[in-house]
């Protein structure tokens, strides 16, 4: 039996909804070339064909855009989600009738490429800071109406999920702590009327902030912004009684630096909001 | 009165789609932390403030986010679509419960960044050819269930949009070509049933391709990755019959030699699958 | 194999979304008579039978009708899309519980009445002008709800579509013209921005509008309500630089004189919005 | 105040959606012409004009296509539901943004050109048993997708609606008295479980078939394509102890015979299944 | 063969469409602690035991949570809906993926819970009025959104259904007399545009107006809220000329008194509007 | 200006959704008997009078019923959420045509007492246990589809919300525990990928169970069904380093017992579950 670890999928019942507004998308009332010039009854084979390496996600996506235009196709995916591939690998086959192969060629590799470009973005991520305690984390900065599926592209490579949404995190910003009052009072508002199983994260952007914050007990301190200097103090400062997370300006040229200052997270927004697709092919055989 | 011209702007209705969409999957049951933090007649000011140089698109689809979550939110625009902004200008304000302000900022930056991305990106492309007769169009490369939004952000990057989706054009591809036998008996076919209304266009890979391609009735003959030589040659052989549509590999470095072959349309996928977001942030004021 | 050829049906995705709306409408939160007067497991066999002669269309949407009440049922055609039928012809035949060929029998007579009323009136029409060079095209007046399986219908009887919106064609009507300022400007600013594989249509009402628009570079001209006569004359003004449509006032008496002035598309609105219901029965055995 | 009456008009929720699905179809991603065409500022008048003499129904439903396409279009109504007008009447007035008034245009006239048709047919039936005791009734031969509408349009015509759907009323026909075992069995075993507040219909095909129904407590006897003679003699029959509806083969040609049978309802399905348009058009000044 | 009877299972199509609304709520982007906590591929089985006594309901809701996480799930039920249940006794097996079963599991158990309290509830006022010639039937005072789960429950408990809706029933209350200038009035408003299948109900708070309503040709009278000598005396006025309706204030204590009144129909809101959930969970072997 | 504090109202956008649905349910094609008894034009005023004393929570929901039938509506409301009522009182008083009133009144009714409902028992649990340290809070045991309004109900009554769904909290159960192999391997799984900002919160039904979950880092730890000794044992156990939860069998009469032994959470299910409607109506003057 496998063992138990998070889904590096999206949710099947959401990739279902989300690939039928794509289809409806690019096909509306139908794909014209195709049924001009394709018998309807003919049969194709076409193979996933990686043009750049890179690491796999969203091959269950691209599957079921086959699957939702015909119960003929057959599917056979080579690699798992989190692998990866080299150029000119194969990463998955379809079989079935030509006019819904070519029908959800283009949605199938519009979310391929953009699944796959942020796993690729994000094992560069994680990979730059091995050997460090950090980990990369993603952030609200995604795609909208993509948003599970491009958390599951960063789980599988390697990052991991901060908040979903805005439903599911207490995270005091600059804006919270103005309005409020300060960072005491903020937490103290908070703290009076939060769900018990979430925890408090503040955003700090100064050292005497930092130490506003570890003087309420709030869960976890965002460094929002500061140089590597000031991380390395504000670790020094927190001392290991709440979480610290780097946030704001993280490239995969600093990112090792910034691991190597202790804190605990590192959320990156251009995993989602700049990744550059990766190039895939359906070569139809 | 202002001249007719194809809009900047995506479809209202549209836009509203997209952006309920997005609001729940952002918002959910509710933003816990300013519900905490802040008072519910709490009013605030923002600015969106340009951190990049770039053009502008998207903005009225930001706008939409905030007016969805409050009748009582006020939104000015001080630039229009198509228009280019210097890092730290000033591109709208928006002023509103403040609660309001903060749960649709996440949102109306990650449609705006990403909309600037492509206008500023078609922008690039389009200042690179210019002098030349060609002009850019954008591809079905697009996110999936945002094409309407990206594809107006390519128009206000002064590229031209080719076909929307796989039921507004006739584009007989390699796989059509050769499952059809040939390009004549494909372009025939298409021919005998295709709406009156829609041009036909074939995809050729070779010399050879495009003479017998200018031999049927075609409207639009594309060079599919072909070199500067064979595009030249090309030119050279249509020699104004019909449309040609360069595709393949073009990058901001080869876009103006490609340009100076001689080709109609140079069509960029990258426009919208790869253009990185351009910074902007929501300054509350 | 087949051939390639126009498909006769219409997407099986549009077909499940407006059956399930025609359901919802026609059974809500349950037939009662039925679940009353029939034991849940009564199972029944049904033929569709044609009260008239006709040309079928839209037998795949009844058979939805009754795939998404049960997945027991079984569904039988005897005839294709595009076949003629004679009075007393068996259609199709379906067997399955009682209660779902009951609660969907209305639903698919709906369906079915209409689309082979419009595929009947087509062929109609086809037929009269047999030996012309003229194709019979449908219009946009069509069902609200119904036009993606009414084109379908159009298509069975022989017909080709025109547009099928106002998103896939560039159709300048006497409105355009005049705000515009001319067919002249009109057509030039079309020209300007429209998307490289829509042809340009422009409407004219005189002789005198058809030497202006065949001036500009315009791919199609639709002669709007105008007598034969003046028919006549367009097509030997043009003579063959674009394609010719006549449009407005045609009827079954009148539609071969007007194939016989040379015209290349006739138009005719009322096979979409004025056909009669074909009588066909469901005979539960 | 007006006295109660029963609305002629269908309910603004559900016409609300429907408009909204039939704009959508038809709009889709964009008017592309009137874009090209016509300067987004340009304010326009357009007059809705009868070409054919009938009976109003289904405005409400042409404006609201016009105002969600924009909230500055005004829009004057010169006749109510159920009024008559005449050849060259101007029946309403709209006004506001070209581009929103040319959009909507041909989905308000394919509602309205349909409902006036349906009201239209409904008046001549009404007339035609003017002075009898009987009313017109309507089916659920109805448009998939449009039954409330096309219900309100057989109002406005001076029908009275029958059941809407399945689920307002126990009709017991053929089917169900075969399967149940005979009118008897069936009428009990509606009666045993039948929602209170519902009638009981049966269908009968003879006389024999009348005198049983009357035996039981059914609250309407249908007679269903009895002949004139069959008609009166069901009339005696059952002298008054339930209501008579008459239905099948009903023309405008023996709808008064039928009335002078002395039957309370004569249902008409071609009243919505085969209504032609009424012509009319929106002529923009 | 079965003999037919009104089903005590709400229509699947409406089961699927409530059940994907309400799993979508719980289970939003994902389970975290099942993915987690649990592999992918581990298998379970549970089974629904009851903690409480009651009558089955809605057992096909709570399978229908499991099918749509999983189309590896197995569901035995052992009890009919209608049926009671012991404590102790175990209602259904569910076999399959463990997350799925996990997941689905608190969402059946609020269906079911529910759905059996309502049930168990009609069970026992069914019972309490045994012997008499009343039915206990319910209102449409449901749970938002759940009307025909709870009306199948109150079926499943033995007690017929009323109105469904708005839309089904014509029942003149205090206000409508009121405003339509008494009852007379209103009945013969009611009777000159109704729909032929539906009766006339009218609610009477007086000896005085049931008298009224008499007069009238009212199918059903409805006894507002009147005590158990003003309903004997309505039955005396009435004898047997319509269907006589109790309502308001009824409990489990009194009901058998009012039943022996001699009234037809006896409608009860806190079957749906307050029953308690029955308690069963749901134990993973 | 108000202190900040967590909304006592569930998020306007979903009132929006779910109200329409419920009227969608409870109206469909139209409201029969009010549009044959009253005046299109008749205008009415109601009250909603309290029949019982209770808390109230719900209003903007009953609101919101009245505005989607007519922009004409004026809505005052004499209480806040979270405010006592006393038999009698007026709770809002609406305005409007008669017809929307009556369409909208019952459910705005079944929304209104049922939430009503929910914050009176809420308020009965909070005044129990009031001067120690716990706090009541809910459970995901709501109504389907109304989990967002019951949850906003509960804070209205003055508890606190536990987790709203599967996806904002990381909760440790019975059989998470059994198939991970206890609880230590499960709360180690579920930190290694759990998002940050989840705190891990596990279930125990034994002083064995507390002790094992107190060595690992959970967060808080749920006594799930244990009597009030060990619940007491429990909290000495655990000596303030984690939040400790009761759950299981809370009642009005042993709350405040499980309270006094120092417990910080008592969740109860039966405040959604089975909460009895509180009885208001509207009354129509």
């Amino acid at each position: 039996m496998s063992k138990p670890s998070r889904n590096l999928q999206a949710d099947s019942r959401i990739i279902c909804e989300v690939v039928t507004t794509a289809l409806a998308e690019d096909i509306g009332p139908g794909d014209i070339t195709s049924e001009l010039c394709i018998p309807a009854d003919y049969q194709a084979r076409g193979q996933f064909v990686a043009k750049q390496a890179g690491v796999l996600a969203g091959l269950e996506v691209a599957e079921e855009c086959f699957r939702q235009l015909s119960a003929r196709v057959t599917f056979e995916s080579y690699k798992q989600a989190g692998e990866d591939f080299k150029v000119g690998e194969v990463l998955a086959e379809v079989t079935g009738p030509a006019r819904a192969l070519l029908a959800a060629e283009r949605t199938a590799l519009n979310f391929l490429q953009r699944l796959c470009g942020i796993a690729t973005l994000t094992r560069n991520f994680v990979t730059a800071i091995e050997g460090s305690q950090a980990v990369i984390v993603d952030t609200r900065k995604t795609t909208p109406g993509l948003r599970v599926l491009e958390k599951a592209a960063v789980r599988a490579g390697g990052g991991q999920n901060h908040r979903f949404a805005l439903y599911d995190a207490i995270l005091i910003k600059d804006n919270h702590i103005r309005i409020a009052g300060g960072i005491k009072a903020a937490v103290e508002a908070a703290q009076q009327g939060a769900p018990a199983q979430l925890k408090i994260e503040v955003e700090t952007t100064s050292l005497q902030q930092v130490e506003e914050a570890i003087a309420t007990e709030a869960d976890i301190i965002m460094l929002d912004n500061m140089n590597l200097e000031m991380m390395q103090q504000a670790v020094e400062i927190v001392a290991g009684r709440t979480l610290l997370e780097a946030s704001g300006g993280v490239t995969i040229d600093n990112v090792s630096q910034i691991a190597a200052t202790g804190v605990d997270l590192i959320s990156v927004g251009r995993l989602t909001h700049s990744a550059p697709a990766i190039d895939i092919s359906l070569e139809i055989l």
